[in-house]
């Protein structure tokens, strides 16, 4: 295999770390073996188990010495609750690394530095693109504005709809859009709502699978606002993540009460999504949007004094995706945005 | 060429006579020569001038004869104002037609029998499909339905705004999506909007190029309501299509007013697309989606009277494209739209 196809494999493992990797970097690595076959996988495993590194190094075993290790993010240098992988890779005699994305943190950086003292062959910025708008973004977003990655998800009709006047709301989007959102639910460390939907919706906020399933991660569940949720509520069951009230109308104020969260996905109401827009903390959006017309209703988004054009907030077009009926079109902050997918 | 690629050909030289063949259908035809090449490609001229087979007849000359014509509709077998093309294609000698869709028309229809009658090798339905769906599909639904085929074109943010409260609504889409909703003018007949549009923008709807060169073609332009338009307004200069203003709030007015019209364009606002949709007056819909988020103003359609989720209109997506940083989402009626592309 390849280092391009390698390092596809890794970004590939790495996403099953996300979520769960929190508040470490979900990372991937391949450990090819001297004549180039595939000797290990591993991703990061929850706080205070090994790292990608350590697990593909285990998987590979002495089938590592003289091989070459493939990385999403630079091996760490320091000594955590982990030891660091830069020597570990060391030890494993590996001849050769190529990662991704440079650690921007300054603890932990200094791997690639290590590993050429020891004379390891060291490439760095190897598909670095893919990477940093992959698994690595929520991260990537924490380490530089010390909050997480926001991402604002819509679900509505054509005409920006998101419920009838009567507040029904089910189904706008169709089955292949409902699993997708449930499969993000999956990889993500925090939903938030605000006390209207909780109150209007009842929702569970838990991340299931078409036939109901529960997945084996689930977000904590943030509602945001100062009413108290009825004793029944079903976000008071313990079904899914953590249940975290926010007693304010400040969005900070979420994204603090959630220091290890990478990657928060703010799911409505309208009021809610408009003051994250309003406090510029939205790094993506999520938009699913269904052939309907509903001609009546509230839209997605609702923000407090806007009165002109210019009062709008610019994103930039990432990606389109068919979903059965419905499309899936994401918006991403337009200087972060990739150039054509 | 084989007759799969010179049906391709057939298919974009009868978009060239969009809008200027109406009442007749936009068709197109190329003729093979014997040995295969192309000899002569046509499409239909304005009413009065000759349909598309004489065209590509008179570009091929001595060529057609033993030749294989290749058409978007079954060949007329009426004398209007223009003779048969049956006819005429029998007598050029053709030896073969392959036609894409058969004549709804009982006036015209017959002309697969004609020639075979004459004995002319005849075969129908080839690439029906693409023709139905492209360019005849204005056409089609005139017949099927005795009104033009009705767009609801749509530029919103992704919210669905299609204004800020003030009024603001230039611009939300950027250059490649209004090129081409331009293009799509210089095909249609007619152009609608409603008196509020009318006041409120003083727009010219007419077609144009990015550098303002107006198309050869110009639809009518339509206005809907009871309100006149100042002297002064844009729509009276002579540089458009025909002004029409129909005193109603009946939809089916402006229909009616348009008995040659194939391809109906409704702009805006939000109240005469409601009007349309509420109506069941809308085949398809071109949704420019903007990567904006306004959070205030009107949204793309408005339809009095709409309370629950069951009282919207359910489309199938077409398809998704991208416009620079917009996409076009086109929607169809669920029963004809195509499987998937
Ligand atoms: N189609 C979809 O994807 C979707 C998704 C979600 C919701 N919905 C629909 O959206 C509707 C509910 O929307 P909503 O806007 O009423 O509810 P919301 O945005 O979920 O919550 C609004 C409430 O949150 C509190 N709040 C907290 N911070 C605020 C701030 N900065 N600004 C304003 N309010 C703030 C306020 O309540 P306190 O008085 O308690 O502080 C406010 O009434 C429901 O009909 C639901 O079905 C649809
Ligand atoms: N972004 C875009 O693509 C776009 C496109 C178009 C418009 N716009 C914006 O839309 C706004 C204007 O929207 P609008 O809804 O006020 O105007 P509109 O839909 O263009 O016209 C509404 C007017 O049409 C008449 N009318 C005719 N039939 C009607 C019916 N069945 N129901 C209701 N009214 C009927 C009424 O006026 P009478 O009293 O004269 O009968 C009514 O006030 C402007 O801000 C414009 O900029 C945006």
């Amino acid at each position: 295999m390849d280092i391009a196809a390698a390092m596809d494999r890794a970004i590939s493992a790495s996403r099953e770390a996300m979520g769960i990797s929190s508040p470490n970097p979900p990372v991937g690595a391949v450990i090819l073996a001297a004549d180039g076959t595939v000797a290990g996988i591993g991703a990061t495993r929850p706080p205070g188990g090994p790292h990608a590194e350590v697990m593909a190094l285990r998987a590979a075993g002495e089938a590592a010495r003289g091989g070459t290790a493939i990385v999403t993010l630079e091996p760490c240098n320091h000594t955590g609750r982990t030891g660091p992988c830069a020597q570990a890779l060391v030890e494993a005699g590996v001849a050769e690394v190529h990662y991704a994305v440079s650690d921007p943190n300054p603890v932990a950086a200094g791997g690639a530095d290590t590993l050429r003292a020891a004379g390891v062959r060291v490439t760095g910025g190897v598909a670095a693109h893919d990477a940093e708008n992959g698994p690595l973004r929520p991260w990537l977003t924490r380490q530089r504005l010390g909050r997480p990655h926001v991402t604002a998800k819509i679900a509505s009709g054509i005409d920006g709809r998101i419920a009838a006047p009567d507040g029904t709301s089910q189904w706008i989007t169709g089955p292949r859009a409902r699993d997708h959102a449930h499969s993000q639910r999956a990889r993500i460390d925090a939903i938030v709502i605000g006390t209207g939907t909780a109150l209007a919706d009842n929702p569970t906020l838990t991340a299931r699978t078409a036939d109901g399933t529960l997945y084996p991660h689930q977000p904590a569940r943030v509602v945001l606002g100062h009413r108290d949720l009825p004793a029944d509520a079903r976000l008071r069951e313990p079904v899914g993540g953590p249940l975290i009230q926010v007693d304010s109308h400040d969005p900070a104020d979420v994204l603090a009460a959630l220091p290890d969260a990478l990657w928060v996905l703010v799911e409505g109401g309208p009021s809610i999504l408009g003051a994250f827009f309003a406090a510029g903390l939205v790094d993506e959006v999520d938009a699913y949007v269904a052939p309907l017309v509903l001609g009546a209703g509230r839209s997605s988004v609702e923000i407090p004094g806007v009165t002109t054009l210019d009062g709008g907030l610019r994103f930039s077009t990432r990606s389109v995706t068919r979903l059965g009926e419905d499309i899936l079109v994401t918006l991403a902050r337009p200087s972060t945005t990739s150039r054509d997918n």
